[in-house]
């Protein structure tokens, strides 16, 4: 297999032999991307937007039809050049992608339709740690058992499940080597549920941050950013890396650990048994030892998150000294680290997820101001702080977004229905 | 245009619709590019490794023939199927890249042909700083006035210049933004330059420390690698990141600054006014610094910096206490440094260039194992610590490739002799 590969200036594409199938079902993928990206239009536009010519198009979109992942409709008259056609609109209710989040103190899922519609949003606290790896697999797989339900009973069919795990992954077999917040080594995540599930569809299993990274990129305030540093602050703090429109994995899908990276004070030391990681000083725990006395109610992990991160909130704007120093403080640590990444990749936008978000109007000031003073090129070199509004869900999002990418990437995947209208049954 | 973005996977290629002409051109540069990469061979195994068909390959080799860019000779049997077929050559010597670097206390040029062959080759001591913008652009303008008379004697005609400086650059106008070492801010090097050479072809200005790490995975050591960390030690310090096989641009062509950013010690005051940069800890001034006192001839900026070098590498392997403890602490720092890099891009390989590599037998030590109590990943994440072996030539070499890249974009830019052996005048 010949590959071209060139590194400087990317804009050429690159060109690998196809033979027709392929090429077929990639224009199928191109059609109904560009139906999801830019919206319902007809024929002749999309013949047009995307060099394909209407004859092709046609065909292409009546294949898709017959797979209903499109419908036609309405009259389109923007834009059209000669007479209006009817305008074809992404459909897809009938498939749908699961995303699983396993994380320190909950399970969650939710269901998206290729439409992007939330089929099916559940969060279950569980202590993860307290529990281990094979009574975990469990409640996962019964939460999937759930959701495949729920889903089913929307008329969707799944196309695929990604789990998403607080640490090091290796997607090649979906073995979570290392995530000391959660106590696991080497744990077979994929082959665990493959065992559990009645699902004979795609399983991954992805890294969380990298997994609400993507879901960022694809549904976030600031989708489609080419280059995106995305933070997560949880227990655990999480980095997933968007380079020029990509996720960067690295060479064994290791990258965006910063939690554990010394970009905190080098003399603490971290639940890891490193020095200086950045997460023992903006991780949940740092904040709430700031903010709080031990006995606080604030630290009860058995009490929802988000009610907690609403009493922090709450005190600080109520002026209380120890809330307000303590996240000023976290502030400050946030923009120090973010500085070495900003540095080394300047991208267009930091955005900061988890609690982070939550409580980011009283981090992002002392946060710019750190920054200021640490970034190298002018004006934070172009780079914004933005705050994410997916919130807690960004993981199982990004889960369900990836799931339903291999339609995108083959829409050949969902049987055709030769017009019976049968309900598709969908397998790997 | 419709630009097809993919996220996950990145697997499958993008479409964009393509005229005939760029096809053609497309197709020659393919063709061209696997000639350098892979080596000479017959026609009919290039249409076999390319997937174009044979009646296509021979028409484009003719019209790279007509252009002087390939040769034709020798029997090729290897891997032939059915009459073995003369083998066509990359050739191109009459065509050539100039790359020109402005450092602290030097220029460079050095001109490769397209087969990569070096036609000259010269570095001149200068002291960038206290000369100022002007009159260095005027050296580097005489420099590459007798790098073109140079390679017109060997009858390579240069496609382009790029120029390398040693710090912030927008490539978009070719001004160096920010380059503290030698004192620039917002100088229009480009400008420069093109008011004072005799050349219409295309000049660029690049960060150093970018075209070294493209020179690095073109003709290095570790070449393709497809995921590299390339750190380069001299005053300053310089980043360059390989990402997949491309280069790591970031947002406004800013990334890879890791000298201004605070991997080194916290207190430690830089030359830019910031604290910690990681350039006060492993810089050359650090390093000689540690090592020697202030009227140690090793610090006088007019003696060669190789012979300085090898002045330290002498006393160290002489067991020089001091210069051992020297080298010892900056390998420490590398190491601290690096492992936020390998956490964070989870590479296969960082590459040490510069005073890093010319000392690097005395630095890959503990530097090591700082990195295996800092990396979170198992066995340093499976990165390598190589040595880069393209010297104080890695800036210099990438910039003379990526003035070479233009032809193996569209090898057209290369005038047709139509046969009678003209030489080819190469414009914009």
């Amino acid at each position: 297999m010949f590959e071209d590969r060139r590194l400087y200036d990317g804009a050429a594409g690159r060109q690998t032999p196809a033979d027709q199938a392929t090429v077929r079902r990639s224009n199928l993928g191109l059609v109904l991307r560009h139906l999801r990206d830019a919206g319902p239009r007809s024929r002749a536009r999309i013949a047009q937007d995307t060099g394909l010519n209407k004859a092709t198009v046609s065909s292409l979109v009546a294949e898709l039809a017959d797979r209903r992942l499109v419908t036609t409709g309405d009259v389109d008259r923007a834009g059209s050049v000669g007479r209006p056609g009817l305008t074809v609109h992404l459909d897809g209710r009938g498939v749908c992608g699961i995303g699983v989040e396993l994380n320190v103190d909950y399970i969650a899922i939710l269901v998206l339709d290729l439409r992007g519609e939330v089929l099916v949003e559940r969060r279950v606290p569980l202590d993860v740690h307290d529990l281990g790896a094979e009574a975990t697999l469990d409640e996962v797989a019964r939460l999937v058992g759930k959701g495949q339900a729920a889903a089913a009973e929307r008329g969707a069919v799944p196309v695929g499940v990604t789990v998403a795990v607080p640490g090091l992954v290796r997607s090649a077999d979906g073995v979570a080597t290392y995530a000391p917040n959660i106590g696991w080594h080497d744990v077979p995540v994929l082959d665990g549920l493959r065992a559990r599930v009645d699902f004979d569809g795609a399983i991954r299993v992805e890294n969380d941050a990298n997994l609400s990274a993507i879901a960022e990129w694809a549904m976030g305030p600031e989708a489609r950013t080419p280059d995106l540093v995305y933070l997560t602050g949880e227990v655990g703090v999480g980095g997933g890396l968007i380079v020029d429109g990509r996720l960067l994995r690295g060479a064994g899908g290791l990258s965006g650990e910063v939690g554990h990276t010394a970009l905190g004070d080098p003399e603490l030391v971290c639940g890891c048994g490193r020095r200086g990681c950045w997460e023992t000083v903006v991780g949940l725990t740092a904040l709430l030892r700031a903010a709080a006395d031990p006995d606080d109610p604030v630290h009860d992990p058995n009490r929802d998150l988000e009610t907690r991160l609403a009493e922090i909130a709450a005190r600080a704007d109520a002026g209380d000294r120890r809330t307000l120093d303590a996240l000023q403080q976290v502030g400050t640590e946030l923009g120090s680290g973010a500085a070495v990444l900003i540095n080394v990749f300047n991208p267009q936008v930091v955005l900061l997820g988890g609690y982070f978000a939550v409580l980011g109007r009283f981090l992002t000031e002392p946060m710019a101001a750190e920054l200021r003073a640490r970034v190298f090129g002018p004006d934070l070199a172009g780079a914004r702080i933005v705050l994410s509004t997916l919130g807690f869900t960004a993981a199982v999002r990004g889960g369900a977004h990836v799931a339903l990418e291999s339609v995108f990437d083959d829409p050949t995947l969902v049987p055709a229905t030769g017009g019976d209208g049968a309900s598709p049954a969908i397998g790997s």
